[in-house]
């Protein structure tokens, strides 16, 4: 398939709480990325994380093969450094192909969930 | 009317919950492409539907007669093939004419319901 | 202050549940349109609205002060007819001048609320 | 990094629920312009909020240092004058260099809460 989108999304929104109700990991309080890879060409991709009070973490490495699509909690980046919970933060994500980037967040502090989720904002 | 929209979208979440609460069909846990078509012309619409570890589903053929809106649910796609509860998808949704799409789940494995909604992403 | 938006809008969710709990008119179950008109010119606003299944209804027709911003429930138009319960349908929005309309559901058919908001669809 | 964003964004939907259940601060309604500054220069972040029947109020100025974001809740918005509960608004936020802006809603009100997130409007 012809590729859509494009190399350059950010998200302002980022909070990872701290605190989760019901089974695991489905309803793991958590932050994703989803991402959409659908051409025929493997996407890198950097994901780069701001705060309010530090320098930004990453670049966190992901590669998304052609014709897929990952859905990347940020819960679990790791390397270089885990994502701080009950931390406001926001991300860049760029990536060498054309991809699609939506936000969203499963939020169980408390017994009945919320969601929320928000296309990325992209330039072009 | 004069159309709206664009004949490309793509929407990078998608995860239809394999369980629900609450009377059906209202309440079934579901996700669904809102399609808009304000012109007159019928709109031959395409969807299709990308994995995370196989290759893509679809294309899903579906019409949106003129001056018309579809409001599709994912859980009742079923040629070529049902999509999956419980696994994480995107899709890619094409059209002959403009269309404007958004995108909606009703989270319903709890008590209480949740809601989420995004218009999706496209290039033009 | 200098006019920020767009002409025509698009949104392709609509929905106004036929039950509520709670307090009204804080809690009653609505659809939303938040129009803002931040320009120094009156917006003259025509709302149509399109179903799955009959021809469109309207146009509704309302009137944005200069800088200010309307807030305008779907289940409240009248004129020319009320909008259906219960019943899926889809909007157009247009405007003489630049205007930003943004899309929210309170969802009070459970003992607890679910929201979605979304930004419009708009071509510029 | 490379600057991302625009200069001037729209927030149609506001709302400050007068009412919260749970722990305060995290658990307080509250609406929030979460900004994300990813370039290299301070940004000079001025909003201005709009009502249904009165003149606007603002504008209220923030920084935001570079490679930082800042999620600023609309509730301790308090210069020149706190924005009232209960009441709609809409807002306009502009910058001097490119920013990112999400608006974000937490809603407990109820003893669950709600949430909503949406990319505000940009037109470059």
């Amino acid at each position: 398939m012809e590729p859509i989108g494009e190399r350059r999304w950010a998200i302002a929104e980022g909070y990872i709480p701290g605190q989760s109700t019901g089974p695991e990991p489905e309803m793991l309080s958590h932050e994703t990325a989803c991402i959409l890879n659908a051409g025929d060409e493997p996407a890198q991709v950097e994901i780069t994380v701001f705060f309010s009070d530090r320098d930004p973490a990453g670049p966190y490495r992901l590669t998304v093969p052609p014709r897929r699509t990952l859905h990347q909690r940020f819960n679990d980046l790791e390397d270089p450094e885990p994502i701080p919970r009950d931390t406001n933060y926001a991300s860049v994500i760029t990536s060498d192909v054309p991809i699609v980037v939506q936000h969203t967040r499963l939020d169980s502090r408390q017994a009945e969930n919320a969601l929320l989720s928000t296309i990325a904002y992209t330039s072009g």
